[in-house]
């Protein structure tokens, strides 16, 4: 069939605030495809949509000359549209009950190739849940999986800052028109994935980021990933939305536990006991979906471990920082009962090797690999 | 049959190095009871048992005066000796494999009648999990739960104190004899346990803590408890061994969640892939083993927040420390942009109200209630 005819089609239905893939999808499906759906009559199509105009919404599609001049005006800003009728549009979420007539596309969807994984959750994650967003967002884009998120603040945006710097990249997935800089303090962020990542929306340029859209945009998250990954969730989380989309699409659900008395894992908690899969780490992911990549790249034992040119008491020091978060210099020299000079010696001799990382408050944490 | 008789022969078995519990079960399983495994000929049994010696000591352990006299020396010093034939001996220890011909009680046995969960986990503990353990043991103690542990330093020491108050108390199965002070710090509580609380062990008075005690010990503390909940462990923890042993028996195995990034949750983490239940706290165990029971009792939502008398910078600095850990008043400052004063008389505030409690370093952290 001539596929610039379904694009064009898609196009047009794409603006019309009542022909919703939800309602529409349906009945494409039903009716075998775009050009079976466009040589139904109006009548019949009429009593399927339950809604005349939609009918003829529906069957003026590939028409619209109004859609065509739009679309162009929009590509000619350096936006690309995608319709499930287009090569380029993700297999993945063209499988999903619903998938969004456009994609509006910024930057390069060679990535949408990629095979797909999505890290979400809280807003205001604690740095906890930020570290843990970074470390998979790392390891993931660091094996060629692409890190697809949310683009907000906490989770999100740590999980595609991390993910960058690798092959896999990341793509951001909008609540809003992709010219709209929400969260306002995202702008460099979003002009670092412009430029060799790629943002995505369902929403066209201008479009304001209104709460409704949100839950309706996790959908695409989901249906763009082979599987979700939830890093820190409160009870009342968008991000158990798109976790629940992900099971309903029969992608795999992923939790990562955390303190029993953060609040910021309580929805993390709730999935495990639902049973998402235990996330300590993208070898939980790798191994669950693509078992052939192997294991991420992190620093073998003895590469993590200082080297034996450390002091013993460094070497003492940094045993108890793996174990304990933000310890003060008097409370490493309480617990390992040494003196205090030997301890802030000690200190400095780790950071310097980049085992200790400066926290605030005077405390010390291991750092993290 | 006569009981006395049974006891008899429990004690005399139990002081013999070769008799052990995993040897002679099975024969005194297989013939029914003590009655017909005494009543058998002495060539019969040496072949069940592929030993002369081993026969002969099983068939002379009710006429063992030696025994009876040892075990009356005890008994004069205030321990009580339970074998597998009195009544006082636990129900569900006697339903595994191989039950101790002995316990060597000091303290309440009215204990061993009450329904009862181990807590167990890492010696070198985080702060983290001694305090998981402190809640799970006040809250399973004050809904009539005795908390059996293994009173090591870390998690088991947590959890015994935690449940001293409540009406479930705490029992301490010990890997050396009762009158040997391991570890050595917890010589005071030890007095508190055996003042109104119990303590339990295999060993006979003297008997000191060998490493190879403690696996066998841990078999009590499974066998003992309708379930068992890891709190931290790392790797190569006695705690997963207690796990295993649980599983074996055919009791339910939780794991407490913790951060991807500690150590000690590393294996807590690995048997909530295999399987073990996730425990956030008391209800997911009273849940799970004892729905009659209820929930634990906690402040409510209403009781654990501020109250609206608090000025509306504490609320907010409330809000803050609930979901991080550890920050001191320049973090809350920089966090809430507040002004520096404001935080700390802010703090004081709290603190007087209960809400938020002093750590070392100059921080503060949310009070766990």
């Amino acid at each position: 069939m001539n596929s610039g005819l379904a694009r064009r089609a898609a196009l047009s239905w794409a603006r019309s605030r009542a022909l919703t893939p939800q309602r529409l999808w349906p009945v494409l499906r039903a009716r075998g495809g775009v050009e079976a759906l466009l040589a139904t009559g109006e009548d019949e199509l009429s009593s399927e949509l339950r809604s005349k105009d939609l009918a003829r919404a529906v069957l003026r599609g590939p028409e619209d000359a109004e859609a065509a001049r739009w679309a162009a005006g929009i590509e000619r800003t350096g936006i690309r549209l995608l319709t499930p009728f287009d090569d380029e549009y993700p297999r993945l979420l063209g499988e999903i009950a619903d998938p969004p007539f456009v994609l509006h596309a910024l930057g390069n969807v060679e990535r949408l190739r990629l095979p797909a994984v999505a890290i979400v959750g809280s807003r205001d994650a604690s740095r906890y849940g930020r570290d843990v967003a970074t470390r998979l967002g790392r390891e993931l884009s660091g094996v060629g999986v692409t890190v697809v998120s949310g683009f907000a603040r906490g989770v999100d945006a740590a999980a595609h800052e991390a993910a960058l710097e690798g092959p896999g990249g990341t793509i951001a997935v909008l609540g809003c028109g992709l010219d709209v800089d929400y969260p306002r303090e995202h702008a460099r962020l979003k002009a670092s994935l412009a430029a060799s990542q790629l943002l995505l929306s369902e929403y066209p340029p201008g479009a304001e980021p209104r709460p409704q859209n949100f839950p309706i945009r996790n959908r695409i998250i989901a249906g763009l990933s082979s599987g979700v990954v939830v890093v820190e969730a409160s009870r009342r989380s968008g991000s158990l939305i798109t976790a629940r989309l992900a099971a309903d699409f029969g992608r795999d659900v992923f939790a990562v536990p955390g303190s029993v008395f953060s609040p910021t894992s309580v929805g993390a908690h709730e999935l495990l006991r639902d049973g998402a899969i235990l996330c300590r780490g993208a070898e939980d992911v790798l191994a669950e979906l693509f078992p052939s990549v192997g294991a991420p790249r992190r620093p073998s034992a003895a590469e993590s471990l200082p080297s034996l040119e450390l002091s013993p008491e460094a070497r003492r020091i940094f045993d108890v920082l793996r174990r304990e978060e933000g310890l003060s210099a008097e409370d490493l020299a309480r617990a390992l009962d040494l003196p205090a000079a030997t301890v802030l010696a000690s200190l400095f001799e780790l950071e310097g090797a980049g085992f200790a990382v400066p926290a605030p408050g005077g405390r010390y944490g291991a750092a993290r690999r």
